[in-house]
């Protein structure tokens, strides 16, 4: 398969180098960033183009990593057909990209993406097409990328993304919050990363909600006052602290309560 | 030395237990759970006691594993002149139990706790004493249960067990409500583990303000739009995402603005 790279970002270069690695072809990498994308092309060894009417069109697949206002803005720039093009998006459709090519499809990693961090051997990769006969040749080209690839329509992976930013981007959220408060009240945030290794480990063993533990599950006023009182000095983060407090006190007054557990 | 658990719980269970493989013995287990009190006496080989007035007065060191309410009980119910008394409470001063004891102290593991369900090999110990010279007694005791033992005053503790319980707590709840969104909407939780694990590891690794990512910090209004419109069945998970998505986009429009990230 010889592979095209659209764009020059976080998924793009975390992508490019798992799809180089399993040794595909990488032939050009094309984007709007001069600089990212001479750096990609000169590590793989591939062409370049720096506008989308100079992307090589006949390469058998083409991986559209980029934004999502950027994939939503391809149609009319480049025209591919005949040829297979995914986009790597969680929340947008598989038919996104079918003024560009009559073969539109997708191929989204469960993951979250940054620059100098390699992507983890196993990540789902959620795979689609809007022309059914190309969903074979996506899953034998994608299970050469992860051993967890799963066909999730529109539908589905929308929903998983949502689900994504919840235990992803709001939780990252709150270790920011977290980490913000002990620095300036000058206690240790790495004390706390054997609990946060250890919150995240159970989720795989047991359902969340059955190891729920802390003040607002037990309805302790008095310590829920002390910290109330530890946060005066941090409006967002106490405005968190109420919401939650108010939405676990009230997950587990419902009539299903799992047995209440002591603990933080 | 010879310890005492007062409490038959999470704590008590899971701290006992560890207490005991480090080879100290533990002579009694008292409580008002009878079952559970009978069940930790069993099998540590210790004796038991139901009632506060039966707990042996002649221990080396009592540890008063107990919710806090119970431990701001046990004044008046419990007299130990002269023995080490501590209690595991992250929000309590470490003179709660000085009508109890004249050496009362703290020693709180910064964890979760659950029945069933075994400590780390690596998790905080947080101690203190009110009496100076108790305190290399508690730190060597400690130093037999975890490697990562730290003095922590009333004030660096309770600022710990706000943090822990943004980081544990509340994180845990993200995943309860993306559990049950999954399962209602029918997509498969588990495929969200491997983003769970690497969100959690990051924070060892990178400080979490610089590995944010996600709609809100791109100020995606699109994609928030139809998260929203996915959410529209979940009021509670809804109402935190407005929130998050409030409070993300305004702490990273701050003047010391980390360069932006794709992914999701």
């Amino acid at each position: 398969m010889k592979v095209v790279i659209l764009g020059s970002g976080n998924v793009a270069t975390a992508l490019g180098r798992r799809i180089v690695a399993a040794g595909h072809p990488v032939t050009q990498v094309a984007g709007r960033n001069r600089e990212a994308v001479m750096r990609l092309a000169d590590e793989w060894r591939a062409g370049h183009a720096t506008g989308w009417e100079t992307v090589d069109p006949t390469a058998d697949l083409y991986i559209a990593a980029l934004t999502d206002s950027a994939i939503r803005d391809l149609p009319g720039k480049l025209s591919l057909p005949g040829r297979l093009v995914l986009h790597t998006a969680g929340a947008l459709s598989a038919g996104t990209l079918a003024a560009v090519t009559d073969r539109p499809g997708v191929l989204y990693p469960l993951q979250s993406f940054r620059t100098g961090i390699a992507l983890p051997t196993l990540f789902p990769l959620l795979i689609d097409a809007v022309r059914p006969e190309d969903l074979p040749i996506i899953r034998e080209f994608a299970e050469t990328l992860s051993p967890q690839v799963v066909r999730a329509d529109d539908a589905e992976r929308l929903k998983l993304h949502v689900a994504a930013v919840l235990v992803n981007n709001f939780t990252n959220h709150l270790y920011t919050l977290a980490s913000d408060f002990c620095t300036r009240e000058q206690v240790d945030f790495n004390l706390l990363f054997p609990l946060i290794r250890e919150t995240a480990g159970r989720v795989e063993h047991y359902p969340p909600q059955q190891v729920q533990t802390g003040p607002a599950l037990r309805g302790d006023a008095v310590t829920i006052r002390k910290h109330e009182e530890a946060l005066a000095g941090y409006k967002d983060t106490g405005r968190l602290y109420g919401l939650f407090t108010t939405l676990i006190e009230a997950y587990y007054r419902s009539p299903e309560i799992p047995p209440r557990q002591t603990g933080i």
